[in-house]
């Protein structure tokens, strides 16, 4: 949405007053978005985190606690490290990510706002091994984390392992916009090449003028328990680790609300119709894995007495599992996050998904709320 | 998500079951969705809703009564029909929208499922006009509305005007598909032409093998109520007809939850932070202008002793309403739906959204929730 925040714009209907620190952000940030020469001009003073493989660079704890934070950069402090390696820090690889107070002295009471610097995501590629081996790429990452501090992790652990859930919000934004600006190249329409916003949150058609904005898709994921809230059904993905069952996920369709397509999806899935309508369990979370999905938290009540009928090209298997069962499966969760001591039956339920993820979320809640 | 529903591969952990209605009605669409040689066997036998220009076919029912009806068309009727105007009626330009009981002899206790059979969206845009005038481009639809019974419609006012929530959803269906249809040509990442899907559910590079689905994009729509829950903030859009407010809505961006994008939303439009989180008003719809989106509803708490500020470049207006102000602008749409009577003063509230939209069914709500 554009906004023309510098250009005085804004009337208020009273007296003027001082934006709330979260409004100017919000404005800044959007201001950046739209206006090219604004973001550029933010970019040499602005911190960076940096994906290398679509990796961020993290930093441990103090003392190995848990949890990382993200390794912050300043802009020259990542030019020169890049230049080190034969590398450029170029405004075409980084996406807007976040804004941050620039300098705390700034927002004092003879200030009108605080003065508010850019955080950018930077996405780098390995340059391709020169033989069979990987050596070049992993002196890369281990130069480079060297050089920088911090080290490069899988950004899917990054998400569920950050300290702060602002900073696992900037891994999956960071992660969706630099995908999305590796793969919107050409206009859908007529084939010629779109030029992407500094921001990287539009790409418009240099031909047909066409604008598109970074895809999003809605996912609608439910948690199915029967009458007595005894009973919950759970899922095996046969993607995922030995003795994790999760609720039922699936991509919401053209013309369908969110509640339509968690009913349609339980009933694909697992041969189910819902005995009522699906009600909201107050969540939903970005979640950039493989692409951008925005997951949005349901639970739904079903006859325990129906089976389900699984659809083995999408799952191993679903059970109806006592409260018992799911309680115990949490705690195995959260004193195990990693899932590395499954129960050697394949149809055990020894794990719900960790920490971090939607489906964890709703399962706990399921368990707290009866 | 694939299904092979035709080639058995569901399993039960019980007894072997007849699927309820639902569920093979969904598995079936599934099958479609995914299997180009069962969908385009279909298409001879299937239904269609014709949309010219964007506009569906619909008939009104019977005596003047409120609401309008999909014309649902034969295949040999609208081939026929087409045919006598020199238009072909094509698989590439069908899109699956639903499905239907074929025949309901079939559904018999004999049968282990109904038959259905498939109901498509068919998308047909009028030739130019051979001269200045546009006689040429009325004259097709008149005449093939008259061949056809029924008459083409405004999307819009279709969906707002559906007798069934059913066929609106099959409104907006249509629309979002025949437009992706239209617009997703050529890969994104490559240049190269896509290849749709018989269903139009998905788009396969016929160069780098990515696959494409409709895009659609989460909007969260919040209305913002005071503490004493006494008053509501709406707001005037530009480009809607005077007298109109309405919730504050906006595109949610990749990284953010769709709460995290209404209070975005609300602190970029009208310069206000919200006093808590947003809590979700039990309702998502599919609105596929101008382009798909999916929008989910809010409401939010903020301090009515901060006015708004309004970007000027969004809105043309956000106020503080009382109960009552709001309960009459409900009054007059309903009485008035088709907004035409709105006071002289520019700001003041004379209506809310028609029904049928998201935003008169949340303001309804809060009118009713106190």
């Amino acid at each position: 949405m554009l906004s023309l925040i510098r250009q005085s714009i804004f009337s208020t209907q009273t007296t003027t007053r001082r934006a709330s620190s979260y409004v100017n952000k919000m404005r800044t940030l959007e201001w950046w978005k739209n206006d090219d020469s604004a973001m550029k001009a933010e970019f040499t003073r602005g911190q960076f985190v940096l994906f290398l493989d679509k990796q961020p660079l993290v930093r441990s704890k103090e003392r190995n606690a848990p949890g990382f934070n993200l390794q912050l950069l300043q802009h020259d402090v990542l030019k020169q490290a890049l230049s080190d390696h034969g590398l450029t820090l170029k405004n075409s690889d980084a996406a807007l990510l976040d804004a941050t107070v620039a300098d705390a002295t700034s927002a004092s009471a003879s200030s009108e706002e605080e003065d508010l610097t850019a955080i950018f995501a930077v996405g780098l590629k390995s340059p391709p091994s020169s033989g069979p081996n990987s050596a070049g790429i992993a002196s890369l990452s281990d130069s480079l984390s060297a050089a920088l501090g911090g080290r490069f992790i899988d950004a899917r652990l990054a998400m569920l392992s950050m300290e702060w859930n602002e900073e696992a919000k900037m891994v999956a934004k960071g992660q969706a916009l630099l995908r999305w600006n590796r793969l919107y190249r050409k206009c859908p329409k007529c084939g010629s090449g779109l030029e992407m916003k500094a921001s990287k949150t539009r790409a418009d058609c240099s031909t047909c003028s066409r604008q598109f904005y970074p895809t999003l898709s809605p996912v609608a994921i439910c948690l199915v328990r029967d009458e007595s809230d005894e009973h919950c059904l759970l899922v095996r993905q046969p993607q995922t680790r030995k003795g994790v069952y999760t609720a039922i996920a699936g991509f919401c369709e053209p013309g369908e609300s969110l509640e339509d397509a968690a009913r349609r999806e339980i009933a694909e899935e697992v041969g189910i119709e819902l005995l009522s309508n699906v009600s909201y369990a107050n969540l939903s979370q970005a979640w950039p894995f493989p692409n951008s999905s925005l997951m949005c938290s349901f639970i739904g009540v079903a006859d325990r007495k129906i089976q389900p009928e699984v659809d083995h090209s999408e799952l191993e298997a679903a059970k109806w599992f006592t409260r018992e069962e799911v309680a115990a499966a949490f705690q195995a969760t959260i004193k195990d996050p990693f899932l590395s001591s499954p129960a050697d039956d394949p149809h055990h339920l020894s794990y719900i998904p960790p920490q971090g993820t939607i489906a964890h979320h709703m399962i706990k809640q399921w368990l707290q709320t009866k």
